[in-house]
Formats: C-alpha cells, structure tokens, sequence
C-alpha cells in the first residue's frame, strides 16, 4: 500500500497498528501535532494523556508486562524524552518493550539551536536498544515496523524513533504492514546435561527470572524441584510473576544483603534460567558485591533473551521429571482477620485477604512491603509485577499500563509515599481514564529505606540534618486531598477494620481510588 | 589543608563551602549516604530536599539567576539525575551555572551491572558543559573545585560530576580552598566600531540578552538608543531582565512566528550584544526560521559568553552616547483597578497592580501570560524570568531557587495548569522551606498553547481525538487541594476582587501561597 497523499505521521499510525501496537501514552507538543492530528482520522489508537513523561513511559512498562507486546509512547522533542527517562531505566530492566516516538525539529531547524533543540539520540541511548532518526518522510513506515520488531526482542526492548517534524508532515508516506517478530534466542543445549546433573538435593538452586515465572512455567520448576530435590527461586525483582492458590511457589533473594547472603550460602551448585547470578543492588564498604557462596558453580542454561519456555522443558526431560507431581503447589489458606491498629503485618495479612481472583499487584512499596511477598503466597491467584530498575515513581504508572492492558482484571497499587510522590501526576490519567484501580499508599513519611542504608553504609548515629533529608513530615502530605485534587476518591486509615472496608469498597467499585495508611 | 581521616564526601562538602557553593537542592539515595552525612558535622551547606528531581534543578536554575553563583544538586545515580534533565537542559538554555553531583555505584560495582546502574555520563552530557567522573578519593576536592570553574564559566554553565560511593566513603580526601574563577571572554573589539556605525535611525537594531539586561546596562543601551535613534529589544526568554519604574524599558522580540516576522522586518542592521539573532521557536511548514528580514546585517559585538558591560560600555562611548541622557526610562504608572470577570486584561492589570518593590516574577504564564510583559512594564521596580529552554515545569522549581537566593524579596510564580503539574512536587518544597512564594495557576484546563500550534502546523479542523490531547478539564483540576495536600495554603478565585485581596495577602504573609484562577 502506498498513498502520495498519505503524510509520514499517517503512514507512522497505519504501521503501529498494523503491527499490533495499538496504545499510545502521551504528552505531546508542538512537533507531534500531526501525529496527535493523525487519529482523529485513523481508528483504533487508543490514545492516553499523561501529565507528565514519566507517567508514560511507566505506563508503557507496566503495559507490556502484562498484553506482552508494547505500547508506544509519544513524547515531547529531548526534554519530553528526558521526563520519561527514569521509567524507562526501569522498563529496560524490567526486559519491557516500548516503541518510543520522539518528536524532533524538523530537519531544516535543528541547526539553529533554537530553545528546545537538544541531542535526542544522546539523551535517548543509554536508556535504549535501539535508536534510530527517520531520514525522510518516505521512510518512517519502514522505521516504524523496525521499531516494533526491536521493542518485540526478547525478553523486549526500548525502542526510540525520533521523528522530525516535516517527515510527519510531508506528504509520500509509506505505511508497512504485519512484519514479522524476532523469535527469542535459543537456549545453551550445550549446557543442559551439565545442567540436569547439577540440580540434585538442597545444596543446589534453579534460579529462574522473566518468562520462566508464568504459570505454566512455575508448574515445570515445581516439577524439577520435586524431582531432583533442588530448591527454587527468584530475583530479588520480577517483571512479572503469577502467583497465589493452585500454583507453584517460589521466592525471591532478599534485598537486604545479609539476609541474602544467609539464603544464598547454602547453594553450591546453580543453574540460571532467565535469571542472573545474585549481587547487591548497592555496594557497601565491607560486604561483598556477589551474594552467592566462595566457589559455586553457575550454569547459565538459559539468559533473558532466551527462550525460557523451552529450557523449562527440556531441564525438565533431562531431569526425568516430566511426570512428577510439582513441588511447592500453594493452597487457598488466607491469613487470619486482623484488628485494630495498622501494623505491618496485619497491613500483609489485609492484603492477603483483598487480592481478588486474577487480580494484579503492582508492588513499589519498598521497606513496608517486605512482609507482603510471604504473607500473599496463598492469596487468590494473581499476578506480581516488582520494580527493577530500583528508580522509584515506577508504581503508579505501571498500574496505569496493566489496567490499560487488562480492562478486565482488577488492579492494586502498594506503594511507598516516597515513591508515589514522583509520579503523582499518575492519579489524573487513573481518574480520565477510569481505570480500576486501589491505590495503596503506605505514609510512613520519610524514606525509610535509608535510613538503614545509612547503617549499612557506616554511617552511625546520623545527625538532625542528615535524618532531615530522609524525612517527609514536615508538612505531612495529605494524601486524601491530593487524590481528590486530581479526581481520585480517597480515604485515610488508621485501623484493619477501615482498611478492609476501603480495600473491599476500592476493588469492587469501577474506576480508581486511593487508600492512605498512616504508619 | 590535608586531612587523612576525611572521607571524599567530606573534602566534596569543603570544597563547595570555600568556593561560595552553599546551598545543595536534592534528592538523595543509599550512594549519596556520605554526602548526606556530611552535612551533619560540616557547618555552611544548606541542603534542601525535593520530592522529585526536576524541583531540586529547577531550582539550581533560578537560584544561579537571582545568586549570581551556583547552587549544588544532590542527584541518585543515573534515574535521579534523569528525573532532574529537562530542568537541566532549561538552566542550560538559560545559561545558568549548576554544580549538579551525582553518586554512582562503587567503582568494583558498576560492572555487575546492579539494577540502578546507567551511563550516568551518557545521561549527563547532553545537557552538561562539563562532565567528570571521580577516579579515586583523594582527587574528589580538586574534581569539586573545577566542577565550580566550569559552573561559573561565563555566562554559567552545567557542571556534572559522578561521585563512585568509594570515593566518597573512602579516607584520604584533600579539600580545595578557593580557587580562581574564570573571567568572562572579551567582547569582538574588532567589531566595535562598526557596531557604532550600524547603529543609526529606527531602521537599525541593538539586540540584547543574558547580563545586557541589569538595571546598569540597561541603561547604557538606553543612552545608545537615545544618541543614535536605534531600536532597544531583548530576545523572547530571557534569564533575567530588569524591568519597572526608573528602568529602561525594553521589549522582547515575540513569540507567535508572524508578530515576529512583522516586529523585524524594519531592521537593516542589527547589532547584538549578549543575543542570539532570532530564530523561531519551531519550525512550520511554509513559514521561515529566520525571523530577521531577508539581507538584514547582523553583527554579534559580544556573544553569551562575553563581558556584556564592557560591550555595552565601549559601544556607549563609541557612539558618543556616554553623557546622553537614556531613552524609555520608565515612569511609575499602574494600569487602572479593574473589576469584575477575570479576563488575560484584567489579570495583566492585577499583576502589574501587585508586584512589590524589588519582586522577582518567574513567569511561566505561557499563553495567558501574552499581556504581562507590557501590562507591567511600569510597574514597580522588578526583576523578571523567563523560561529560556521550552521545557515546561520550570517555573515552581525556579520560584523556590529565586526566593532562597533572595530570602528578603517577595517572589510572584506566575504558571500555567499544564506547566504547573510537571513539577507540581515544588509545593512541598516551597511549605517545608517557608519560602516567599505566591503561585498564580492559570487555570485554562488545557495546554492552550497547542490549540495554536496545530493550526501553525497545518491541522485545520482538528476532531474530538485530537483536541481531547490537549485538554485538561476532564476531570478538572482542583488546585487548591493539591496545594493545601502539600502545606500550601490556597484559594480560588474567578473575580478581580478576589484576585486583588489574594495577591495582596500572598505578597505581605510569610511563607508560600497559591492562587488559582479560572480562566
């Protein structure tokens, strides 16, 4: 199909589509009007307004985790790019694809400098697998079709198309259409058998990452972990894990490095799949950096970009274990009420008990919510989406792109104040958009992950100024009024009693609200 | 001064302290522990914390507008100083000078490739003139005293430096004391007295930007107008102009392209010192980026980088300008009281009404901001910012910088809704500080501005799909709970008279305040 009459961004429209990406999180400007203007007359874009970049591109994370293919984003020239950066960090560690559409001057303009011209492809690349400037109107649809087969690398990656004004603007568009996907890489056969002979008895681990946490592919872990008596778990943070009643359980390293190194010391023997070999998220004067023990042996049967599925399956034959029963298989046993004052562990066990049956838990809530991972383990069956780039603001938004992705599931947001501060513009899409979500904000008003990062990093007895910086009480942030600011419901608690009635009233109701948990 | 029992956040702290560097805006996290522990036992840095890092830049930006020397930022890795490079590239643009530090991993870390690890100096230098990273503890004071040099390189420039955690916790720093800064370039001598024949009658044009505008030079340009008949104007942003009675008055060559073209076609010759010739903010189809007449003569006496007061000083006296008396110096005339409906005139009026003697305005007004610069232009003697890079959510974050650089004068925020929500995080900043601050929101409920770009781009008749990208009205923001969520007090007001009583009460309260008005 071509069209002389067809402009680049039409032809931009035609071929996202035409390849499966059919939303787009934006905050357009001048440079992107003719693609805003492109979907007035081109159908079937669904087309969603963020206040602010990072609340995109979050978005788009938390999308393609949960519809498995990406969105696109729509951005503003360098700055637009730049405000969606951070999500993006975590979108690429996450293993997410995402079609960035970068507006740009057009070409004739860049040279003179003006105001809001920057290096685009600069501020993109460390952010980005794939980046590339449409040369000419005639060729953005074929850029566009590259676009989406990078985005559709496995696991996923960040894609960036940078778009000059006049190849959206031009006439002699060329739309592409359906090209075909990359196939994930294989996994190292090479290494199966070794891997099938390392798995024997609880001094050896099969550490599994990305697709390898589906349901289907829990269900084959819990099979080997049966068979070969081998222990299962996960990376600290999970792009995305099925969970609760009827399925196969499995943990995570632990965050806190001496907890981590305390699980993972008894390992001598490792097998990868879809994971990586444990380290510190930081480094600490005095710990170690790699967490598992002096001397063990680490086979990477499979990497994140290979296809795990099949890994899975053949580990599973290797280990003779494909008629086993699975290993690890939950039962439905919520944890019992609690009452009265909110503490951690009843604020656990309240979730627990809300989860609703294939809900979707979007978990930033940092040092509140490290008792929710054990306390959920036998929920109703839902999913698990963690943050992985370790930059905080990614909540809120992800929430955004799993309900887009999944207008039929329920979605809970836990997340830390700290963390929902920076994307706070969130809760105005939540609301345009009405989208079904809890939002859980857990206000214990400072950042009190570091206040044990001070300690770990050997600052003793922290002064008045330095305590400051980690605080968030003066003022205390009204989470009620922030909400209703931007068209959220919103309650405050203190007790189990109200908390229950606001999670049952927030995950029954249409549209979003908002749950503040005074700490 | 040798200390071998100071770590390298400590000679860091030393550092900035004895080069005049004594405020720090930011966000910290586990990397950044040492720095924040430094503040604790080192007396002189005042450390101020913001929710997200656009607001702690931002306000590097107008505090190095109104100090005349750099403020620090604090920034977390790669993601925190990503939060922060849209206001990075504004302060660029406007050629402020930042010292922006940034904690990296330790140096043994970084290539575990931990989840928060980036290309921290592929972020940084897009919007960065100097980047650097810290290769061991004792060359951290030394790296700190030239990120200074480097900040206060004429007219101010972006300095970045990436501090590893080791070099930080480290023993063995070695602070620096006051170094020499660096002086501004001579202006083009060579150029001068062309310049000083160029300029004569209403056909020629002295162009003015960056430290052209003080109150000082102002007036030197003022006697040149007045000797040689030439035109006065500053670009359309400018970082700081001084405006108001007993000043010369001098215009900004506008924003809409075809105002622009018709402001400029009359000049032949143009002379500029500390400006750029004019450019359009974007391109359009069909419509030229240069906005100077076909042949014009454009001479530049001194670039950005140069001492504009010599320039000014030498063409003065070059035109035999020294004992003339300035032309358009302003006299004191507020617009009449206007009642009733709040229109773009009235509100024009009701600010030029309100701004105190000696305020500082920080206009990020946009579209309902077309009638301030002449309704004010008697007003009482100010001083006024503008946006210099395009990047919205610029102008709370430098609102905060204005009034900790100038804690004894009012600061009037004059901001858009859309621009508004991009930072919207400053008014917690503003409360917990207590700063002088009162916030105007326009509350247009849309991005206005774009409503007349898409004409400008050629999308006549834009349909519902497009135009819903653009509006902010479902559901409205209600921005006086937004701003008391975060300790602000707030009103809002649709009538003059209301408008009236809140300015006024705003500008004599301590602390920040914040006005809606519906447009």
């Amino acid at each position: 199909m071509t069209d002389s009459k067809m402009n680049g961004a039409e032809s931009l429209v035609h071929t996202l589509l035409a390849n499966g990406v059919d939303v787009c999180f934006t905050n357009p400007g001048t440079s992107e009007m003719h693609f805003v203007a492109a979907l007035d007359h081109i159908p079937g874009m669904r087309s969603i307004l963020a206040l602010q970049e990072g609340v995109a591109t979050g978005a788009a994370d938390g999308y393609f985790r949960m519809a498995g293919k990406p969105a696109s984003t729509l951005l503003h020239l360098g700055p637009g790019l730049a405000n969606g950066l951070s999500n993006l960090h975590n979108a690429k560690k996450a293993g997410s694809g995402v079609v960035n559409i970068i507006g740009e001057h057009a070409s004739t303009h860049i040279a003179l400098d003006a105001p809001l011209t920057s290096d685009i492809e600069g501020i993109a690349r460390p952010v980005s697998h794939w980046v590339h400037s449409s040369k000419s109107v005639a060729t953005v649809g074929e850029d566009a079709a590259r676009a989406v087969q990078a985005a559709m690398t496995a696991p996923g990656q960040i894609a960036s198309l940078i778009l000059p004004s006049d190849t959206a603007w031009n006439e002699g568009g060329v739309p592409q259409g359906a090209v075909e996907m990359p196939a994930p890489a294989p996994f190292d056969e090479s290494a199966l058998d070794r891997a099938a002979e390392a798995l024997d008895g609880s001094e050896t681990l099969l550490l599994l990452g990305g697709t390898a946490l589906t349901e289907a592919n829990l269900e084959v872990a819990g099979r080997i972990a049966a068979k070969t008596g081998c222990k299962l778990l996960s990376e600290w943070s999970n792009a995305r894990m099925e969970r609760g009643a009827g399925r196969v359980f499995i943990g995570r390293v632990p965050y806190p490095i001496d907890i981590a190194l305390k699980v993972l010391e008894p390992f001598k023997r490792i097998v990868l799949i879809g994971a990586r070999a444990p380290i510190g998220f930081f480094a600490y004067p005095d710990k170690p950096a790699i967490l598992t023990r002096e001397g063990a042996d680490i086979l990477t049967l499979a990497a994140a970009d290979a296809d795990l599925t099949a890994a899975l399956a053949a580990l599973s034959t290797a280990t003779g274990a494909d008629d086993t029963a699975p290993a690890h298989v939950v039962t439905d046993a919520l944890p019992e009420r609690p009452t009265g004052r909110i503490n951690l562990d009843s604020l656990a066990a309240l979730i627990a008990r809300a989860i609703p049956e294939d809900g979707i838990v979007v978990d930033e809530s940092v040092t509140s919510g490290r008792a929710f991972s054990p306390a959920t383990k036998s929920a109703r069956k839902h999913t698990w989406l963690n943050n992985c780039g370790g930059s905080i603001g990614y909540g809120m938004p992800a929430a955004i792109g799993a309900a887009v992705a999944c207008p039929d599931r329920k979605v809970l947001c836990l997340t830390g104040d700290g963390s929902a501060m920076y994307t706070v513009q969130s809760l105005w899409t939540m609301a345009r958009e009405k989208l079904d979500i809890t939002v859980l904000i857990f206000a214990n008003r400072s950042y009190q992950i570091l206040r044990g990062e001070l300690t770990n990093v050997g600052v003793q007895n922290p002064g008045p100024r330095a305590i400051d910086m980690l605080s968030l009480d003066r003022p205390a942030l009204d989470w009620v009024q922030m909400s209703r600011s931007m068209g959220v419901s919103a309650v405050s608690v203190t007790d189990c009693e109200d908390l229950e009635a606001a999670l049952e009233e927030g995950l029954t109701q249409s549209g979003p609200s908002l749950i503040e948990i005074v700490l």
